[in-house]
């Protein structure tokens, strides 16, 4: 069967609360820069009230990721649970006026939609703290089977082994794909995510993973190595193709016979650097499945992560499309 | 009395959703570009679903004002309507953060928190198109003598002129501070909203107005002429001062004994002129409170606009005083 839409995404449907911080107010409350943490409903009742005005602006890694997706003229689908309220409009007109399919209805009772409350410290960096909220009640009963097999990519996020159901409605997606011969890919999320989870990605990665997205933090903690080259060396022997993205370092890219380094794309000021990892993974999945070069691929994600760090918010402003091409990368 | 706040603002409580379009789209739609449309539920719903995906800040000109006054070290406080909904709370937490004491209680009934969909055409140009939502609910019920008496300016915005409940409230705060020995000061909004009320409107000014701000445009339909110059000489006659605000061109201040003519502040990049005319009010009104000669209070209104149009939303994103600070107007 010749697949329909190139990529489906099934990730944690979030609205993000940016609000910039001194470092000050991480160490004052313990909280480390730069990581995930998952708060309930009072913690972000008193993070939130602890804060400056805000900025709401939908977001969610892997939904990021196909909204970036879509802009650069790729067929995106997205799978994820919002409840019926404000929020939850927000986040489905924001994903749907992207030209992303989201076909899963709104819960109508439970917790309210998740919002992660993302701390901007004066150098770019964001530090996230994400209420679930109506993401626990994804489940497997969410995912359209006919979707997933319509997909030459089924991408899900590292975020989704945290809430139980999820985790099911993940491997039920990852068994269909990997049935009807079509790709998986993973993104590993957040270190902090990795180390809950370990074994549970190692066995996944080594057994249903085609395309596993990871940062330098990420794939250290996956393999428990100090070393970024340590991990790289780990990846090459573990994963079918690795994606590994080091901020203004660049990526590298490994497979058990190529291994290809490409420069990050320099831009004159980062303003926030939230979802620069999931905007690359749509780039480079974007070019995977219009079939180019692995390098190819990379350079073209790493064009659309420059475009979502020079302003606020994880959702491209601009058509990455005609970004790419001016660019001569598409 | 003396008096605890410096400025007391009653106005629309809104939820601004900012969202780039081209100038086709406007003129599609026959939407005059810079204006402030009034829309219902429906039309709300039906213009959110045409647009890309956007981002909400909080808003109202109003409560931008108080926000602003409060960033440059004022007192401040606002009255206005929220619903008890997700965007209520976001309203609430943004103007509070700030510094603002904001008393009003939510309705637990009848239409959501407003909002106001923001068509950013390529120029940076703004333009409104608002759901008034629980404003409608704003009443004399919701004046509370004892703050109006404590302010040393209560301010209003003429859009409070478009719900009827609104109008009967900005009827009463007038009078109580009137009678007070307070100033009042009053925005005329939009040039339509003007178009709306104008024999109300020059009524109230002759009589009540102690300090009204104007741009070019609505002070000329004010007086239903057709050049600036003509505008200003009848603004002379008639108010006691008028703050007359020309965008790039600057501003205007006039009394029966005074005429300041005074610079805008030039910036290297206008992202949005959202809440220029809001935040030029706050710094002058901040001045204005600290007995500052006009041509003072105007310079600091511009350096304020200068601040609110290098960035996405109509609330300050830095120190307004520390800006101040280093600019010696403060």
């Amino acid at each position: 069967m010749e697949s329909t839409v190139d990529v489906l995404g099934i990730g944690n449907a979030i609205v993000d609360v940016l609000s910039n911080v001194e470092d000050s107010f991480l160490e004052e409350r313990g909280i480390v820069k730069g990581s995930m943490n998952l708060i309930d409903e009072n913690q972000a009742r008193d993070l939130y009230a602890a804060l400056g005005p805000g900025i709401e602006v939908s977001g969610g890694s892997v939904a990021n990721s196909i909204a970036g997706i879509s802009s650069l003229g790729g067929t995106g689908a997205f799978i994820g649970m919002v409840k019926d309220d404000q929020l939850g409009d927000v986040f489905r007109h924001d994903i749907t006026s992207a030209g992303v399919n989201f076909p899963t209805p709104p819960s109508n009772a439970g917790p309210e939609t998740a919002r992660s409350i993302i701390l901007i410290t004066p150098d770019g960096e964001r530090t996230m703290n994400t209420f679930l909220g109506a993401c626990v009640l994804l489940g497997p009963d969410q995912i359209d089977e006919d979707l997933v097999r319509s997909a030459s990519i089924t991408y899900l996020e590292g975020f989704l082994w945290d809430p139980e159901e999820a985790k099911k409605a993940f491997k039920k997606a990852t068994a269909i794909a990997s049935d009807a011969g079509r790709d998986v890919s993973l993104s590993l999320s957040d270190s902090f995510c990795v180390d809950r989870h370990r074994d549970s990605f190692r066995d996944l990665i080594s057994s249903d993973v085609d395309i596993l997205f990871a940062n330098e933090d990420e794939i250290k903690s996956l393999y428990q190595v100090s070393s970024f080259d340590d991990a790289m060396q780990a990846a090459r022997q573990d994963c079918k193709l690795a994606v590994l993205t080091r901020s203004a370092a660049g990526s590298v890219i490994v497979t058990a016979d190529e291994v290809h380094v490409v420069e990050a794309v320099k831009i004159d000021s980062v303003v926030d650097t939230t979802g620069a990892g999931d905007l690359f993974a749509a780039g480079f999945l974007t070019g995977y499945t219009m079939g180019k070069d692995n390098a190819s691929c990379a350079r073209l994600g790493a064009l659309c992560a420059s475009e979502i760090i020079s302003h606020i918010g994880a959702r491209p402003r601009t058509s990455l499309k005609a970004l790419a091409e001016e660019n001569g990368l598409l």
